[in-house]
């Protein structure tokens, strides 16, 4: 890679370095609509208008900054990006890597006098982690209409506020809906990713092209006790949720062990949370991944079982409401041996990871990921890394994706 | 009892009962220096003034309001009431029913012409339930010195908020530390409190007196483990600190259950609590109870070793901190007899629960309980409950006790 793009690389990743993160952990909090993604966002702008791209933004939030050289260039774009927003305490890289190195590869592409005859578009998708309103892939689930803009509206994060006051709030005054139509006549989306394992570390290679997307979803498990005093009430007049609820985290890790399969409880909501109170609800999000929808489902089916059957046990009651799940997306085939092909072959790699990319390869747009090492194999968590020249190798693999498929 | 004193009651009881309460569960959230629970303060004090009582205020927020009709009256006084803070959602009864009933059996002795020879106090005391600070009968503990002013300094509650500053907050600018050194003169301090189980109702008998009281504390199970995606790492990869919360969880309520002993995890707080993350750490609250000491410790110890195997298995960290641990009290024998003979032999209970009386009785007051009937058993909790002829008859227990203390 040519060394302006590397110091074009390095400069724009110390602007967005210190947005969003606490200085106690080292972790990013740019939740969707925050004053920390909205700083993100502010940053993207400004980098596409020094850089002369056509702006085109949606009332989901997404953006789309063009490079279109010339008028008559062909209709079907290629579009690379990913989004600005993390997880709560989550990494650097996921999600702005995809950005800048996007940005960094369309200026190698100018240092070369390289002139596409498609347009290039880099993609900002809003609200990717669904950390905020719990459902990932937001802004491109309404973008593409998998998602109806009445089920957004009924959205409300952890403090109650509704999606759209939240967008309101933020000074962003757009409407949700299907939008950008002319994604469907896209030339091709190539998302790239910082690795979320350590396939790229154990293969000792910096860069590797996706080959599908794992189904995978969150459920959420609803259990019902009556509240008590911890002091007073008898062991055996307790209905406790929360003894449903640890039997139910332990039999879905050993079920995800035993199939090879994932499942996780990372968040849990206790009321009234006291200490010296038996609770009256648990509320605990599954998320599940497989390689196949029906391990997924049979993943799913044991520990709802599993966790009914503990629920007669301890007298409470139990109700799983599916919030989100994503059938498998095999990405698209010819794309992905194209650009294999022009990056020399590198691994391929599978991803239990949902991104935006699954959600345009399910509406039918050519769709590809690259992947870029991360050493620690940690992700949504401030140990998640990338070294800074793989970080370069990956604005080179880009490059020579956008400069294949637009010439 | 006399129609007045039943009159007064019912109508103190309606003043209170819409302060801090959650319209949609019905239970109340009248944590300390909040303004719900200062609503329900500025209630007391307007009562205390319309009755002519003595107003004595220390800077640690108790209150109390002496009737002390004779000048000459004997110095050492005899004190009832309670609390009027409240956990998150917990019922209408727990504190408040000893406050009313002590302000109405006032009304009685007085409706009977009474001149007591000594003087009485009702007491309300702050922060009993330590639901915001997580020190239980905070007020009381500085009071008698119980807790030193440096330790409740460093106490904050779950926004971060130091005590001081939430008192100042509340209008309220005393200094906390050890106070109304009198107290240790007082004759007898008699707390009235509904039932927290089901005792009275077994028996179906309205009132009993207080035998002992358990030795109990809090201890804080922190455990550490590794951010990471939820979807991209592997099960055998993992450090998963809400596993090793789990099976603790379990743990101490199979062991408490073999033991004859009570533990609950009732409070939980999970980081990052995204999702799609493995938490990096669970922090859960061990309440635990039993009739003697020794048991309270091997409980704790053999909950606290079965944690630590699991952290070893999940590759997590545990470290445990006892927040609070109050010894076993035993009631003052000849003062809980005289009350015994007073009532004509109502039962008598020992409660697991910790209240004001365990820490005066520690400090040395000569210290009784009374316990109102509770038809559901249930405290903490909306559906905590006394008849209201029960409440009438803890009235005229507490006065035919009060009366006799202080004749």
């Amino acid at each position: 890679m040519g060394q302006t793009a590397a110091v074009d690389f390095d400069a724009m990743w110390a602007e967005l370095e210190p947005i969003g993160r606490d200085a106690r952990t080292g972790g990013y909090h740019r939740f969707a609509w925050t004053s920390a993604e909205r700083e993100c966002r502010q940053w993207f702008l400004e980098h596409a208008d020094q850089r002369g791209l056509e702006l085109e933004a949606d009332g989901n939030g997404n953006l789309i900054a063009w490079w279109r050289p010339d008028p008559d260039v062909r209709a079907g774009g290629v579009i690379t990006g990913s989004h600005l927003d993390s997880v709560p305490d989550g990494g650097a890289f996921d999600g702005p890597l995809g950005i800048v190195t996007a940005l960094a590869a369309i200026d190698v592409l100018r240092d070369h006098g390289f002139r596409p005859q498609r347009p290039i578009g880099v993609a900002v998708f809003s609200d990717e982690e669904g950390g905020r309103f719990g459902l990932p892939c937001l802004g491109s689930r309404l973008m593409t209409g998998a998602v109806s803009p009445a089920r957004a509206a009924e959205l409300r994060d952890r403090d109650g506020t509704y999606l759209l006051d939240a967008m309101s709030a933020a000074g962003f005054h757009g409407t949700p809906g299907p939008s950008m139509d002319h994604l469907h006549d896209a030339y091709a989306f190539v998302e790239l990713h910082v690795e979320q394992g350590r396939g790229l570390a154990d293969l000792d290679r910096p860069v590797a092209v996706g080959s599908a997307i794992w189904p995978h979803g969150r459920w959420r498990f609803e259990f019902g006790g009556e509240a008590n005093h911890a002091g007073t009430t008898q062991m055996a007049d307790r209905r406790d949720p929360m003894l449903t609820f640890a039997m139910t985290a332990l039999a879905a890790n050993k079920q995800a062990r035993l199939a090879d399969v994932r499942a996780t409880f990372g968040r849990v909501l206790v009321e009234p949370n006291g200490t010296n109170a038996i609770p009256s609800r648990v509320t605990a999000w599954l998320d599940a991944r497989a390689d196949a929808t029906p391990a997924l489902e049979a993943l799913v089916e044991v520990v709802r079982r599993q966790a009914a059957e503990r629920a007669d046990r301890d007298g409470t009651t139990l109700e799983v409401v599916a919030e989100s799940v994503s059938r498998a997306v095999e990405l698209d085939h010819a794309l992905r041996d194209r650009i294999a092909s022009a990056l020399d072959d590198p691994p391929r790699l599978g991803t239990g990871a949902g991104h935006d990319a699954g959600i345009l390869a399910s509406a039918g747009v050519p769709t590809a990921m690259l992947f870029v090492r991360n050493p620690t194999g940690v992700s949504h968590s401030p140990a998640e890394h990338a070294d800074r020249a793989d970080c370069h190798a990956g604005v080179e693999a880009l490059a020579t994706v956008l400069t294949d498929l637009s010439r």
